[in-house]
């Protein structure tokens, strides 16, 4: 298989760990969102969505990140990302998506780089705009976390969860936003950065980050 | 069970559809986001995100419309709306998703007031806006359905791909977006508006749309 990423995507980032948490190996095919080679023919030919991150299987293209690890989900099942009955499951996919739908589209890079060119905002008013969504939504998750947390948001081994909450903290920081109100998200993240499967999925990690 | 919504709420549209799909009774409870009830004590209390929907079962409560919709399947799988095996349930998760994490995000109303509020943008900027994320995102599964398309956007029976689609076409034209560079777009959700479920399901059809 071939992962078509970029080493800051958090949605590559996603994916990376949750291919590495299930020892399965792909190749990974830089596509420089920086250059805007995510726009160009070469690659909308195969995904006209021109996103990362895109998994090439021998059935075909997979898009959409949680859809990627949902299908790498179902053929590799262990470890289990989704552990636990239907009821359990939902509380873990709610968790991700509140991560994958609340937070990170506002905050990519596509959507900065729309606030500060087309609607020719400020970069102060760009970073306001990018702290307001992280705090707002991790303050939900950070009250959902004292319900549900061990080592990691669902107990103590890792799932689709922890998946999206670290590409999120990495992201946060690199914006320099105070996460000092979140003290279990910031744990669980320094936690999951303990392992190899996240800390060789870590953007500094990939083919494609600077020297 | 009872359904915590908003009559416009493209999310909460989603839930009522897969809800009527799959002819499942919910108890509709309002909570008004025009006049922030999301925000207040009585609700982030049942739900911490303070966003809408919500869906309060007998073992708890539900968050996030896809997780929900993820649930329901599990415990009433007929009719299906991921049907097929791994690999089709993935394209029409990834369909869905570019619909739940790329377009609507961007689109909801907190984010809209965010803008012309806390970033004191124009109403036209705002609209700018609201229709460059509409119409980057319809774009791309205006292709994919070329190749995906029946009746519906998979095949001939609907699927959570037209549970997420039919909203957001609704919301577009609520915003007086120019769609007429996306027939099949267009044609798949008139097709789902003449349907039982979907009409039931519309903003207008719920009891705290105005009269």
């Amino acid at each position: 298989m071939k992962l078509y990423g970029y080493f800051r995507s958090s949605a590559a980032y996603r994916v990376r760990i949750a291919l590495n948490l299930k020892g399965i190996a792909a190749e990974q095919v830089p596509v420089s969102l920086i250059k805007g080679e995510q726009q160009q023919a070469t690659y909308t030919a195969l995904n006209p969505q021109g996103l990362v991150p895109a998994l090439a299987t021998e059935q075909g293209l997979l898009t959409q990140s949680l859809a990627i690890i949902e299908y790498l989900e179902s053929q590799h099942p262990t470890p289990a990302l989704l552990p636990g009955d239907a009821w359990q499951q939902a509380q873990i996919r709610a968790f991700a998506l509140a991560l994958a739908c609340d937070i990170h589209p506002l905050n990519n890079l596509r959507v900065l780089k729309y606030l500060t060119g087309d609607l020719a905002l400020e970069d102060t008013q760009k970073n306001q705009w990018y702290a307001h969504w992280i705090q707002t939504g991790f303050a939900a998750l950070e009250s959902q976390l004292t319900q549900t947390a061990g080592a990691f948001c669902f107990g103590d081994s890792p799932t689709l969860a922890d998946v999206c909450l670290v590409p999120q903290v990495y992201n946060a920081k690199r914006f320099n936003v105070d996460l000092s109100a979140f003290p279990k998200v910031q744990a669980i993240a320094e936690h999951c950065n303990t392992l190899p499967a996240f800390i060789d999925a870590s953007p500094e990690q990939q083919p494609d980050a600077p020297k």
